[in-house]
């Protein structure tokens, strides 16, 4: 793609003061629309002329209103993000709704230089390129206009650029050492960068390659583009992605549990005795390895979670671990793709993160109770199996739990509650709406199941009708989680 | 006040089996309480006694939802955390109203260590003291409880846990080595912790000296005075914070400022040329040296903020700073005090943050339109010096600037703009009607201005008239400032 952007265009003066006072202004108030609509742009710029990207930031941020710009320039990563898994920079820097985030160098840029120096093989650069696709949909699926720019310059021009800003007193700050490394590995990182770009030229996602060489011609273009996708995006919204096909039947994983499975007394308590030891060991191994964890809790309601949960952190240091309730999200969360608000949590290295109730309450009851579109909780699938890939690439332990009791059981469970003294455990209205979608739910189970369920984040199954069982099922699983993981 | 802590206190394992049942269910229904209720808990655990106050930490975890608990461990500052004023890190980890964060360590322990340390001298122990007085009671006026423990063991006693536990194998992993320093150190600890204990024990912030030695008087005291401490604020609504003393008038600052100060063009270009080029220079500097700054920008409708700060930016790299509009707090932002959203925002070592509005609005805006209560806008401006202060103390560059126009000349661009094919700049009713405050902001600008100009964070009033002129001052302002504070 980039020989399109090597045939000299220029702009010249009079035509470029021609154009850039009506442009401006309708960029501005482009900008101004967009504060009024429900989505969030994000705009990447990138490229091989870095000091004419630089360029044209700095324009950018003269013709537009730069207090609804939030501008990220990414460069090595800061010992905070190097601790959690490499995409989470991006998320952490989503914008809400009505603005623009300005994503310099980014993602494309971060895997053309690993893989040119050689930090990354050939196929973790194609892995690290369908990653870098999954992303871009997923934003763009949760309607997100993506726009990205890559400013390329002809070798022989890039050569010039630096002589001639080394020359120049005032520009010469401009250039820095790594300027002359990029010239250095030009011809190398090349046939990268046609890969990215071909590989990442999606129908929702496409790059735009603007000849970088001529400083007007390149400003105006990119001007020229970015407001004609924002006015496009005004004019029409985007076309709904696609419904993925609906697959048969799933699996009656729920079906197979062997719900009579019963610990008595003394077998419980040697059993959690064992196993709590095993965990507090290992979670103290965890911390001083860097080893970070991620446990996800779902179930049915009054299946025991919090009891569970609680045999967990009772055999952890409260410093090695915190506890996320998903609750309903703040306006903060709401305003960004729903999976921001777990990524915001991922915990420094070497902690336990656990969730009651999870990213899951996408495709069960967000599907169950109609508050997502079916097209939105049918590609949440593929959405949360990249984000945990995310996380056990990054080395993560991750292990889900579906805590899983007969209807008969929840009944004799919610009759108990009513009559305990602790307040959150008090019955509501809710709980016994909740029950009559038994069989909803439980579609919805086993499709999650059988989507999801992966060998490096594993759903797992658990019968719950006996409490004590169930919590020594979890805790051996973690535990032995913890054991595979952990360095020796 | 540590010898009420040394009295060889005990509870027996009877006493402990019949009083925790009843603790336990009493606190969990608090916390569910404070659920409900609008204001936050700070949790300060310290003390003398890590071990101990662990297992406290792990037994109040065990006794309430941990869901609800945002517990902290203050070790060494990180990186980011260098990178900001002291109590940042406990200002960005402030629990929304409705749940408790646990402060383990926190600021008493720190100042303490850094006193014993020799890091600080004893005037700034004071100091430091200070701030910790100003900080506990800005929480403590907005409404938070602030619940301050010093788990204290006497000497002997401590020496004694520690060798204890290293015997005993299961125990063995809670020592760390830095205990056995701080035992060595515990007389040289101890004054100062007095010194500590007595300057901040207040009336609203009072301490809580828990006797550590003994497990269970020690879990079963502090899980007590919780409980006890909840349930009395949630039987009356804390006293308002008193206001404090109206003093007379303020000299009309806004009226001494020379509002016929005026550059024709050829002195202001170059005067925008040279200053420009200055700061240029300088917030490069600034990035390799650490240095961050600060700038506040407040100023009369249509004095002309925008265009000022649009001098300042074009002259900046975009990587160098961040400009930041205050417009409507989020919901997160809501839920905790007003100083919160600006110290979320300080920047990274090195860059330059700009305000646009500001933490002002609360004794302006707020204060003329009624938005804040009299008592909250007045306390305001201690808590302003105090937050400025500590930005000072940090290193920052901190700068004020109240861009100054009469009425007429404000009258006069509002039909202007009237006519910009700008949205941005549409004139609305509400732009007129603030107008028709323009004597009770003069007002809240003068006292504004005497209360909170300091030698480290200055207000600068701006002659806005003639807006070349305006832009110069401000840009060489702003130069001057980075000159004096850049290293040669």
């Amino acid at each position: 793609m980039l020989e399109t952007a090597e045939q000299g265009l220029k702009v010249s003066k009079d035509e470029y003061a021609a154009a850039e006072p009506q442009l401006r202004v309708d960029l501005i108030n482009a900008q101004y629309d967009l504060m009024n609509s429900d989505f969030s742009v994000v705009l990447v710029i990138t490229g091989d002329d870095r000091i004419g990207l630089n360029e044209t930031i700095q324009c950018m941020h003269a013709w537009m209103d730069a207090r609804y710009l939030e501008t990220h320039i990414f460069q090595l990563p800061s010992r905070e993000e190097q601790e959690r898994p490499r995409f989470w920079r991006y998320w952490r820097a989503l914008p809400p709704k009505g603005k623009i985030g300005v994503y310099v160098g980014a993602w494309p840029l971060n895997a053309v230089v690993d893989r040119v120096r050689g930090r990354i093989d050939g196929d973790e650069f194609a892995h690290r390129l369908a990653h870098i696709r999954q992303l871009e949909q997923d934003l763009a699926n949760d309607g997100t206009l993506v726009l990205k720019f890559w400013m390329h310059i002809p070798k022989k021009d890039l050569k010039k650029r630096l002589k001639r800003a080394e020359k120049n007193k005032d520009d010469a700050w401009q250039v820095e050492d790594t300027d002359w490394e990029v010239y250095d590995i030009y011809d190398a990182a090349m046939p990268y960068v046609e890969t990215l770009l071909e590989a990442t030229h999606t129908k929702s996602c496409p790059w735009q390659v603007v000849e970088s060489c001529n400083d007007r011609f390149r400003d105006l273009t990119f001007g020229k583009a970015l407001l004609e996708a924002l006015q496009q995006r005004f004019a029409a919204s985007p076309a709904p992605a696609p419904v993925p096909p609906e697959v048969g039947d799933f699996p009656d994983a729920l079906g197979e549990v062997d719900l009579s499975r019963k610990l008595d007394r003394d077998e419980y308590k040697s059993a959690l005795r064992k196993h709590q030891a095993r965990l507090a060991k290992f979670t103290r191994q965890a911390r001083r390895q860097g080893l970070t964890s991620v446990l996800v809790f779902e179930g049915w309601d009054a299946a025991g979670k919090g009891g569970v949960i609680r045999r967990i952190t009772q055999a952890v240091a409260v410093r090695d671990y915190q506890l996320v309730p998903v609750a309903a999200p703040t306006d903060e969360e709401r305003a960004r793709h729903y999976l921001w608000r777990f990524w915001r949590q991922l915990p420094q290295a070497g902690r336990m993160v656990i969730f009651d109730r999870s990213w899951y309450g996408r495709v069960l009851v967000e599907r169950v109770e109609g508050f997502a579109s079916e097209e939105a909780w049918r590609r949440a699938y593929e959405e949360i199996n990249d984000f945990e890939s995310q996380l056990a690439e990054h080395g993560m332990v991750v292990q889900k739990f579906w805590l899983h009791v007969d209807r008969d059981e929840q009944l004799r469970r919610f009759k108990a509650r009513e009559q305990t003294p602790y307040k959150k455990y008090k019955i509501t209205e809710e709980d016994y709406r909740n029950r009559e979608k038994w069989d909803a739910y439980t579609a919805a189970v086993n499709e999650m199941v059988a989507r999801t369920s992966t060998a490096s984040a594993p759903w797992h199954l658990i019968a719950a009708n006996d409490k004590p069982s169930a919590r020594v099922q979890v805790l051996k699983t973690v535990a032995d989680a913890f054991k595979q993981a952990l360095k020796a």
